[in-house]
Formats: C-alpha cells, sequence, structure tokens
C-alpha cells in the first residue's frame, strides 16, 4: 500500500494559553453561522437533511445552504459558492463527492473559520488519491486560515448551541460530559445512550481521518473548557502519538479522561486503516501509557458508557473501593446474588468488607436471622418487600463505618412477579431519598427481563436523582472500580 | 463452626440405567398430584400463594393443600396432614417453620415420593440444629422411601406438566433447554430470562442445599432425558466433587452442559456458605476440572442465558469458530462498528476471515468503493439501506467458502432514526429469510438504546425465526466461541 510522506500538520493546542484555546474552538462549538454545502432539493441527500435538522434544532445563528445550482431550499436563499455567502462563516458542513473537494477549498480561503467534511474517500481508502487529497486539505487549510475537521467524520455535537449531532439528531439535555470520537457512527451511539440512560453531554465530536484537528486538540480543548468535567474518547489511532501521550498525561491530572482504543487487535488494526486511515500501533503500548498517565482505558462502548454515565453522578466521590456494601433479595431470596456479585466485585478488584458487630446485630433484630444472609452482601428478602423495613436496613448498613459505597440490586422483573407497581415505586423511592439525603453513593443494578417498559421507567427515576444505573452487577463493579481508581489518581496526584 | 460428620448419602444416579433413571424422576417432574403443605388462608404466605399459583397454571393431576387446621382453601378441602390424603403423593411442597419439619417426616413415610423443601434454616445457617436438621431429613428419606429436594429451595419448573416455577410463576413455551440452580432466585431469572429472550425449557429445578438429590442427580437426569438437548447451571458447591466431576465428564460426551461456578472468590464462597451452605471449594481447581470435562463453563447469568440460547437456536451448527463474517452499517456508517467488532471477536478467539477476492470484487460492484469497507468486518453502509441490496450484499458474503457465520450489528435506535418502521421490518425480514433459507447461521447483535419498544419487537421476530440475538458484540462473540469450543470438543470425542 502506498504511503506518501504527510505534511506537517499544524499543532497549536499544547502552545496556547487557556484563554486562546477557548476562543480558537469557538466557532466549532459556538458558531454564530453555520453553511451546508451539498444542499439539495431531495431530502434523501445527507446534505438536504442535515440542513434541516439544524434548522429544525433551532440553531439561532446564520444557517446556509450552499448548491452550485442556487435556488431555494426551506424559504432560504441557496447560495452558489461559500464566497457569495455575506461576511465570514463560522462552520461549514461539506457534503459533496470528495472530487469536489479542491475547488471548495479555495473558497473557504479566508473566507469561513473551521470546515467539517462529512465527505468520505481520503486515506482511509488506501488508494494514491487519497492521500494527496488530504495532503492538499492540510496546505490549503493552513494558507487559507481555516481548520479542518475530519474528513470522513460527523463533526461537533453541541446541544448549548442548539447543533445536533449529524442528520436526523436530537438535541439532549445539556450536560457536562463530553466525548470525543473517531468514528461517526460510534458518536452517534454515545449520543443515543446518552438520551436512553441519562449521560448528558456539553460538547462531542466526530472528528475520522483527524487530518487537521486530531484528537489531542479535542482533548485538550475539553481539558480546559470549564464546561466540560469528564472527557470519553473513542479512538482509532493517532498521526503522532508522543503528542498525544504528552497531552493526556497533563489533562488526567485536571479532569478524568476515559478512552476505549479501538483497532486492539490485529483485524482491528486492519479494519482502522480501513475506516479512518489509522495507523497500526501495538495494544500493549497504549495500555502501558494509559495506565502510566492516569487515564482510565475501557474496552467497549457499553464500559465507556457506564465510566461517563458514573463520573457524571457520582462526580464528587473520592472512594477507595475498599468498603462496598451489596443489597439484593429485594422481594425473593437473595442468596444467589449475594453470591454472583460478591464473585463479580472481587474480582474486578472492589473490597466488600465484613460489617461490624454492631451492624450485624442491628440488622438480625431488625430481619430475623433464618433465610437471610446478614454479612455483606446483605440478603434483605426477609424484610418482607416491606418499604419501611428496607428503609431502616439500608441506613444500618450505611452507618457502618467501613462502607463508602452501597450497590442495590433493584430487578425489577422479579419485584413486579410478587409486588404491585406503587409498591416497587415507594422501594424505589427509598433509594432515590438515601441518594439526596447523605453523602454516601447508592448505585443501582437493574437487570433487564420481562418487564422492560416498568424497569425503564424506575432507570429513569433512579437517573434524575443521580443515582448511577447498570444492567448487570459486573457493569456496575467495572464503573465503581473505574472511578476508584481515578479518585485514587487525583489523590496521588494532590499528594 | 461445628460441622457433624455427613450421614451417608444415597447416590443412584450412576448405577441406574437409562429407563430406571427416567423413572426416578418422574414424581418430581410428571407428577400426578402435588401437596402443599403451609396452606392457610393468607395469601400473603407463601404456601398459599403456591398453591393457588399451581391451580391456576393449570396443573391437570391432583392438588391436596394442608394445613393442621384444615378447612377449606379455593374451594377444597384442607387435609389436617399428609397422611389423610388417599392413597399415594407424588410431590410435596413444604413451606412451614424449620421446627415443624421432623414431625412432617414422619408423615412422609412410605406416602410421598418426593418432598421439596422451600423451608430454609438449615445448614447455610451455619448453626449446629440447622445441620442436625438436614442428618435427620436425610436419615429419614432414606428410611421412609422418599427423596428429597432442599432444602432451601423452589424446586420443580415443569411447563409441560404446568407446573410453575414458585409461587406467583408463569409457564412459559415447552422447548428443550434445561436448568439446574442451586438458587432459588438466579432460577427464577433463569424463567424470566427465558420468558424475554425467548429461551424455552423443558424442565428446571432449583434444589438449595442438595442434601439428597445434589446437582449430579439432576445432571443426570437431564443428561438421559431425551426431551433436554442442553444444560445449563448455577452451581455453588457440592458435598461431593468426584462425583458430580465424573458425571459431568460422562454428560458433556453427550450433551452441551454449561456451568456457571459461583463462589469463586473468597468472598463469593463465604456468601455461598451462608446461602446454601456449601463448602467453599477451590475456582482454579473447579475450572480445570470442567475444562478437562468438555464442560463449558461461564462467567455468570449473561453468558450462562447467552449460551443456553444459542445453543437452542443453532442445535446442528458444527463450527469451529474461524468463519465467522461481520456486517454493520446498516444506516449509518459502519466504520467504528466494524473495528470494534474485529476488537471483539478478535479478543474472544473467534477468526474473521478476509474474503476472498472474488467476494469482495461482487461486494465492490455492488456497493461501491468511497466510503464503505469491504473486507471483512463489511461495512454495508453503501447500500442506502435498501433491503434488497443488503440481502445481495449477505448473500455474496454468505456465498464465501471461508464463512461459516454472519453477525449482523442490527442497532434499532440508529435505523429508526433514519428510517421508518417498516423499512426497519423489511430489513430484518432479509436476516430472517437468510436463517431460514440456507445453512449458515445468522447471528444478531442489537444494542439497547433510545427505542427500546421497537428494538424488543425486532428481536422478538429474529428469536422466533432461531437467529440468537445478544446486546452486545462481545456477548454474541463469547456464546459463538462456547458453541463453536463445544462443537469441536464435540468432534474430538467423535474422532
Amino acid at each position: 500500500m502506498h504511503r506518501p510522506a504527510f505534511s506537517v500538520k499544524i499543532s497549536f493546542g499544547v502552545k496556547l494559553a487557556r484563554n486562546e484555546l477557548l476562543r480558537e474552538f469557538e466557532p466549532i462549538f459556538y458558531p454564530k453561522s453555520i453553511a451546508v454545502v451539498g444542499v439539495s432539493q431531495s431530502m434523501l441527500k445527507a446534505g438536504s437533511f442535515w440542513f434541516k435538522t439544524i434548522v429544525d434544532a433551532g440553531f439561532d445563528g446564520n444557517v446556509y445552504p450552499v448548491n452550485l445550482r442556487g435556488g431555494e431550499f426551506l424559504g432560504l436563499k441557496v447560495y452558489p459558492s461559500l464566497r457569495e455567502i455575506p461576511g465570514t462563516v463560522d462552520y461549514v458542513i461539506v457534503s459533496i463527492p470528495r472530487e469536489a473537494v479542491p475547488n471548495l477549498l479555495d473558497d473557504c480561503a479566508n473566507k469561513v473559520k473551521a470546515v467539517h467534511f462529512f465527505t468520505a474517500g481520503f486515506s482511509e481508502t488506501g488508494d494514491a488519491i487519497g492521500y494527496e487529497l488530504e495532503d492538499e486539505l492540510v496546505r490549503k487549510a493552513r494558507e487559507g486560515g481555516f481548520r479542518i475537521i475530519g474528513p470522513n467524520c460527523i463533526g461537533t455535537y453541541s446541544p448549548e448551541s442548539k447543533i445536533p449531532y449529524g442528520p436526523g439528531g436530537k438535541i439532549g439535555k445539556v450536560g457536562s460530559v463530553g466525548f470525543i470520537s473517531q468514528s461517526g457512527g460510534i458518536g452517534e451511539k454515545f449520543v443515543e445512550l446518552g438520551v436512553a440512560r441519562g449521560i448528558n453531554y456539553g460538547k462531542g465530536i466526530s472528528f475520522g481521518n483527524g487530518i487537521d484537528l486530531d484528537s489531542t486538540d479535542f482533548i485538550e480543548y475539553m481539558a480546559v473548557d470549564p464546561k466540560i468535567s469528564v472527557i470519553g474518547a473513542y479512538l482509532e489511532g493517532t498521526r503522532n502519538g508522543r503528542r498525544l501521550f504528552t497531552a493526556m498525561k497533563e489533562v488526567a491530572k485536571v479532569k478524568p479522561l476515559i478512552v476505549w482504543k479501538a483497532g486492539r487487535t490485529e483485524v482491528g488494526a486492519a479494519a482502522a486503516m480501513s475506516h479512518t486511515g489509522s495507523l497500526a500501533s501495538s495494544a500493549t503500548i497504549w495500555s502501558a501509557a494509559l495506565r502510566q498517565s492516569g487515564v482510565i482505558e475501557v474496552g467497549g462502548m457499553e464500559e465507556l458508557t457506564d465510566a461517563l454515565l458514573i463520573f457524571q453522578q457520582l462526580e464528587r466521590w473520592e472512594g477507595t473501593g475498599n468498603g462496598i456494601a451489596v443489597v439484593g433479595g429485594l422481594a425473593d431470596g437473595g442468596g444467589g446474588i449475594s453470591v454472583s456479585a460478591s464473585d463479580a466485585c472481587a474480582e474486578l478488584g472492589l473490597h466488600i468488607p465484613s460489617l461490624a458487630t454492631e451492624t450485624r446485630q442491628r440488622l438480625t433484630s431488625l430481619l430475623g436471622q433464618v433465610g437471610s444472609i446478614l454479612r455483606n452482601p446483605v440478603d434483605v428478602s426477609q424484610s418482607g418487600s416491606n418499604p419501611s423495613i428496607l428503609r431502616d436496613a439500608i441506613g444500618i448498613i450505611l452507618d457502618d463505618p467501613s462502607i463508602e459505597l452501597i450497590i442495590i440490586q433493584e430487578d425489577a422483573g422479579i419485584l413486579l412477579k410478587y409486588l404491585p407497581w406503587e409498591m416497587v415505586q415507594a422501594i424505589n423511592t427509598v433509594f432515590v431519598d438515601f441518594r439526596t439525603k447523605q453523602d454516601k453513593p447508592v448505585v443501582v443494578v437493574s437487570p433487564p427481563g420481562a418487564a422492560e417498559p416498568q424497569r425503564l421507567e424506575i432507570e429513569q427515576a433512579l437517573t434524575q436523582a443521580l443515582i448511577p444505573v447498570f444492567p448487570t452487577m459486573e457493569r456496575a463493579a467495572k464503573a465503581i472500580m473505574n472511578l476508584s481508581r481515578y479518585s485514587r489518581f487525583q489523590a496521588s496526584v494532590k499528594s
């Protein structure tokens, strides 16, 4: 495969001061104007659909549809070229065939601030033309004073600015989670899972081949952005590993940075090459570098979104992972859950300490002994699913000085087999109250099953109360482990 | 902790011939009569609720409520003792305090065939009385000529006989999957996930402390039962490891046996001791023994039910795991999925071979090249979500001689962002057709997200067509790996 030497990359992130960096990215996340190049009359074309999505989302800056043929679209004048738009344009979305790209670049010079190429067909194809085009893009961007996002990506998601993520995208609740994705499709899943699980983003970006602005740039930006509290990144590769690792090391000191490095295996790396033109790199080197930096490495979409959720929900928790209590058996016997939860937590490095004698005595007088396991995990099945007894039991456990966090297995399918809906809601309210009224976090495991609509309603109520909810004990344990690992890293940095 | 020497255990499984074994278990899975001891007027009592559940489920043998006080329940005569019931009773469910158990045992002698104790409070409490009571149970059972299930368990699930699993249990579709669970609650989740995911059971059992009939007995029975094609077991421990391992080795030769051994960690083993009185045993020893036996060891409820599902759905598949094709990008770009799916499969030991030149040429002329990845994984995003093009693309991939199974990432949340519901259903039908009309299996990954009701409908249609559906690529890969591992083991046994 022919691979021409890559032209010098414009690197500015590390050199700029915080305010300059924030200003530099304003046209990308807070643009005053957006042009979409490649808007036709057909809604089947990505450009047209995209443009309409931005208008419908209520973006309140100027919007300009662009198409060589001119005309009107959604009652707005279609500009035959970027040049004819009055004034400067902050953010341009390009959805035209790659052959038409070089001409467009000339129109961008000294006219626009950032150009995002949805257009694909560059280095990821592995052909020489693709590489040459990419070089031309970077050269013309440098000469013309604008930045490039992509090519081969979906670009910006900025709920605050009412910029949806790609065509058909919805605007979620504004939060403080940032995501960075080399893949457009994975970015889409970030957004969707955010809505589904209550992960509220402040900003997101997909940057595809990353020929100009690369992962490092976006990570550095989100690190200095006061509106972002945690950063999740899906990365396939980088053209400048040293720069990325240096940046990540600095970033992890100030903010949690969670990285899913894909293309870890040989076949995965080959796919990454075909996807975003990313060069293969050793998974071992990546993992070692991430670990040394205090970056949290995760293995897939579930672990990544689980981590974003728990970092968002338990933002100020500074636990060690050594004081975990587990409660099961809210309706039926919780013995099996006690055993399997113990395995799941212990295997992932969480410590489930024995409860103090006093705690066990208090639990025994509350629940009785026969049929219940009152060590830790605690099987509360003898509470008879009485919300008030359950409240007392959890209170007693949280009083134990060795406990810093409680995981509750709340199985909606099992609960609804025995209890009316109102009772299940009352039990749910007990957990919400504990999350609100005291400092030790409550984490809920809500396994999918045969009562999905009700389960999702329960999950939503918990999520709104800042309780992180996971579908399995293993995923909860992993998320808590990732959180406590960062909290220990932070403590080591500060000391 | 005081642990009296355990009385001699009646072991019969290995000694009995197949027909004798089937006959021996008839009173448990095909009883002609069921008595429930501990039925009062209050539906809050487990015994009463249980009895009503059995009647409501349509069990068509004789049913006898038993309570010292006599009277009537649901229009039926309540017997003051088992003795007063006319004739023999096949299956007795006992839900009374442990103190009342010794007297009951005298009533069982030469009167009943199997007694299942829901009653708890035996060796799992760790107190001497518990152990002594258990010894008395076993002794009286031997003297009185009946078998014991439990204590501390939920007992039989036999959809064919319309025996629900525990109080409030529903009868699922009759199938050929068997489950064996030391924990009642885990058994409940087996049943619930079966309904939710289309795992159809032939029989199930929870046996708790297993003081008489133990895991080995049930595994041996299900092994010879022609109605059972695959066995899943949740085990915490056994009182006779040598017997269990010997049996498992024989069973794995004739039928897939999937075992989740819980209590693997120190804290998990302690919980198992409190739950079912199971003695701690080394996880390493278990794993080694299982592997040598050709038993498939799994790590949790998800992996276990995933395995049961794939063994049920692809019963006759004899693949190696070396010819996996992955398809993604049904609506948006599938690049990220290609990369991450490659990692997931490769890390779990599945091989994603390169497609033949001819296959790639055919795909290129069908889909074009720019923006699509046509190696393997195949990104079909350029099909424009056209069901007919998608059908052709999958057909081309399945024609490739190196491919033995295809995994399709069908993301309902993403699809429904772009396509109307009818179109998504049409795409789903393409997969169903391939599963029906040719031999290479289709496996679907259907990730949860923001369109759960529709996603579940899609999953159901696929499941009915014998397509195994998994929520993540990792879980699909693990299930396929478990299946192909067994198929390789079978090949080695036969050769």
